[in-house]
C-alpha cells in the first residue's frame, strides 16, 4: 500500500494540526510584542497584558480569578491567549467578534489596567521610539487606539503552538503517541468529546451549553452567551474553549473551579455527555490532552523605549 | 604618537567601561532567569521579581514606591538589577551584603512577595522539570532555600550592560560621544560627582550622605544606613545608586520624588555639591547621564514548566 499524504491522515480526524504562524508584517507584529508587554497600557503603570496573559506560562494567569488594577478580583477566569485567533470569537460570552475588538477591553477595564484609551495613547504619544514606530508602520502622525489594537492583534496572531506530540502524530508519525495516550484519543472521540472540542484548535468553533446532562454549580455569576443576546435559550452557553496547551491552563473552566484535567474530564463526561468515566478511562483522556501541548511561541523578552518627561506618569495609588 | 590602548584611556577615568558577562555556568544562569521570572514564588501566583524589577523596562518598575501583594505601597523605590552584582552591599541601606542574601528577601516579604520559604520550595519541589535541574546543578535530591538564591544570583550576576556610548568613547571611540555630551562629563567630573558616582557602574561603591549641603525633605520614613549600624553619624546615609542606565531608571532617590533626570541632577547639584548649575549645565550633564544607557541583556523569555497536581495553588485573594 502507498503511504497516505500526512494532511490527507489528518483529514480523517476530528482535529487537524496547528500549522505555524506566517506573519505578515513582522515589523506589527514586533510592535504588537511590545504593547502586550509594555506596562504603561495600565493606569498604575504595573499592568500589562503578560501580567495576565503570561507567555511564560501558557498565555494564562493560571488563577480561578485574575488579579486587575488596585487587587480587583475579576468575574471570571482568563483564558489563554494562545491560538486564540482561531476562536470564533473573543471572550467566554463572544461578545467580541475578533482580536482586534478584544484588545481594546482589557485597557479601559477599570478591575483590569483601570486606564483610558486617551491616555494610554498618550502615553505612546510621548515615546519618540513608539512615534517612530507607529509611523512606518501606518504612515500617519498620529497614534490612535484603532492602531494599538491593529498592531497588538498582529502579534496575538502569531502566538499558534504547532508541533505538539498530537500534531506529529496526525502528521504520520504513529510513534509520536503511547497506548494509553492513543486510547484516551479514541475515548475522546467515541465519547463525544470531539462534537465541541474540534478542528486545528480543538474547540473554539462554537457556543455550547455548560451542564447539558445536570446543572453546572457554582457561585460564579456569569450567565454566559445570555449576556451578549439577552435570547434565553443562550444561558450557560459559553464558548468552547481550545483545549490545546490545556495541561498549561489550569485551573479550569470560566470561574476556574476545577484545579486540575482529572477533575475536569470527569465534569465533562457527566455534565455535557451524562456519562462517568472509570479511573483509567479518565487517566487516558488527560494522557491524551496532554499530548496537546504544542510548541510555545519562542521571541526574546522585548526591551521597551523609556518614558520621557513628557509621558504622563503611572497612578498606582491614586 | 602612538595610540594609547583602550584600557590605559580608560584607566586615567574615574569611570571604567562595564565589560560582558562571563557566565561560569549556563545551567545555573538558565535556572536562575526561570526564578527570576517565576510568579509561583509568591503567595499570589502573580509577582515575580521581574514584576518589580521589569527587564523590558531597565529592571526597575519606574513607580516611586512598588506595588507588593494585595497592592501594598512599598515604603521605598526598587533600584535596578542591572549591574546589582557590582554594588558593594544590596539596598539602599546596604543590609544584604550580597545578591544571593537579598534574593530571599522579598519572597518572604509580606509587603512584597508575601510568601514563605518553605512554601516556595514546596512549589518548586513539586514540579518535575524544577527538580531536574536542581538535582542536575547541585547533585541533591532535595532543593532548599539557598539552592533558590544562588540561582537567582548567578542569573542577576548576568544582567550587566556593556557598549554604552561613553564605554565607546571610554575604549577610544572618540566620535561615540557628540559636543554637550562631552561637556557634560566634564562637569559631572570637575564639579565632583565623580567623587561619589564612580567606577564601572558610576556609583554603587559607598554609603554617603543625601543631604551634604542641605537636608533632602522628604516624607519618607526611611533612615538609611542607620537602620543596619545604629549608629548616628549614618542617618541618612544611603548607597550611592549606579548611574548606569539612569535614562531608564526614573523615577530617581529612594523616595522615588524625582521625576525627572534634570530635577535628580538639580537636587545633587544643590544638596551635595552646594552648586547651582545653569540651565545648559544642567542638559549637558543629563546629556552626559544618557550615554551610560548599555545594551540590555538579551534573551528568551523562559518557558516555564506547568505546575502538578501536588503543587500548593496560589492564594490571591485568602
Ligand atoms: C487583569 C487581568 C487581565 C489583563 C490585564 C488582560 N486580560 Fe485578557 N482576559 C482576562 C480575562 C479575565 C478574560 C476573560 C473575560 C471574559 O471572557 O469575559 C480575558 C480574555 C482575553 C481574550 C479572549 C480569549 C478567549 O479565548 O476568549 C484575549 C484575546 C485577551 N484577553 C487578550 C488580552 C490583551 C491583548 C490584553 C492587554 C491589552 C489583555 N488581555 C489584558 C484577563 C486579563
Ligand atoms: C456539549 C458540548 C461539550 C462536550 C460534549 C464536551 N465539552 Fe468540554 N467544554 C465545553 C464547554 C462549553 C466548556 C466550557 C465550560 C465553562 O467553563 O463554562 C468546556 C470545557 C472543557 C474543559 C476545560 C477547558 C478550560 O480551559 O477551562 C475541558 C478540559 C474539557 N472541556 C474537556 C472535555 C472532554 C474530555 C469532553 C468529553 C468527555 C468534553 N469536554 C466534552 C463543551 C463541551
Ligand atoms: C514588590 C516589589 C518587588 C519585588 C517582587 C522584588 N523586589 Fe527587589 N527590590 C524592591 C525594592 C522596593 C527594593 C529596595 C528595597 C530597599 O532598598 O530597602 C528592592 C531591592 C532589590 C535589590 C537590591 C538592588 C540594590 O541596588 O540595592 C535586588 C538585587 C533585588 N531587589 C532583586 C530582587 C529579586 C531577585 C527578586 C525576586 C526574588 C525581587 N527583587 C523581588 C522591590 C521588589
Ligand atoms: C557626596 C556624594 C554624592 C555626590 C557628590 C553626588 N551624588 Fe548623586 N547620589 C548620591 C547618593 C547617596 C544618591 C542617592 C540619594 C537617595 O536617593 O537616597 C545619589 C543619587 C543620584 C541620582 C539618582 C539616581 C537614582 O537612580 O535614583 C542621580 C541622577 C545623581 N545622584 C547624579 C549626581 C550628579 C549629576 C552629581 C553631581 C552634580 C552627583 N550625583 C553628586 C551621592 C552623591
Ligand atoms: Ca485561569
Ligand atoms: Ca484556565
Ligand atoms: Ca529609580
Ligand atoms: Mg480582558
Amino acid at each position: 500500500a502507498i503511504a497516505a499524504p500526512a494532511t490527507a491522515l489528518a483529514a480523517n480526524e476530528p482535529i487537524q494540526p496547528i500549522e505555524a504562524a506566517k506573519p505578515k508584517n513582522a515589523d506589527m507584529v514586533e510592535l504588537g510584542k511590545m504593547l502586550f508587554f509594555d506596562p504603561r497600557l495600565s493606569k498604575s503603570g504595573f499592568i500589562s497584558c503578560n501580567s495576565c496573559h503570561n507567555l511564560s506560562m501558557g498565555g494564562t494567569d493560571n488563577l480561578p480569578t485574575s488579579i486587575g488594577h488596585k487587587w480587583h478580583e475579576g468575574p471570571i477566569s482568563a483564558p489563554t491567549v494562545l491560538n486564540s485567533s482561531m476562536n470564533l470569537a473573543q471572550f467566554w460570552d463572544g461578545r467580541a467578534k475578533d482580536l482586534k475588538e478584544q484588545a481594546g477591553g482589557p485597557i479601559a477595564n477599570p478591575g483590569e489596567m483601570g486606564f483610558t484609551h486617551e491616555l494610554a495613547v498618550d502615553v505612546l504619544r510621548s515615546i519618540p521610539e513608539y512615534r517612530t514606530r507607529f509611523k512606518q508602520l501606518f504612515r500617519s502622525d498620529k497614534i490612535d487606539i484603532g492602531m494599538v489594537t491593529d498592531a497588538i492583534a498582529a502579534f496575538e496572531e502569531t502566538l499558534v503552538t504547532p508541533d505538539s506530540r498530537f500534531d506529529k502524530w496526525l502528521k504520520g508519525d504513529k510513534k509520536a503517541l503511547n497506548q494509553a495516550e492513543l486510547e484516551g484519543y479514541k475515548l475522546f472521540k467515541e465519547s463525544g468529546c470531539t462534537g465541541c472540542h474540534n478542528g486545528a484548535a480543538v474547540g473554539g468553533g462554537s457556543f455550547q451549553k455548560f451542564g447539558v446532562h445536570e446543572p453546572y454549580k457554582t457561585t460564579s455569576k456569569a450567565e454566559g452567551r445570555f449576556a451578549v443576546t439577552g435570547k434565553d435559550a443562550d444561558r450557560f452557553m459559553f464558548k468552547v474553549p481550545t483545549l490545546r496547551n490545556v495541561e498549561l491552563t489550569y485551573p479550569y473552566f470560566h470561574d476556574g473551579a476545577a484545579a486540575t484535567l482529572e477533575e475536569a474530564v470527569d465534569t465533562m463526561g457527566r455534565l455535557q455527555l451524562g456519562r462517568t468515566f472509570s479511573k483509567e478511562e479518565n487517566a487516558k483522556i488527560v494522557a491524551f490532552l496532554k499530548t496537546l501541548t504544542g510548541k510555545q511561541p519562542e521571541f526574546k523578552l522585548p526591551i521597551l523605549p523609556p518614558s520621557t518627561n513628557e509621558t504622563p506618569r503611572p497612578k498606582p495609588f491614586g
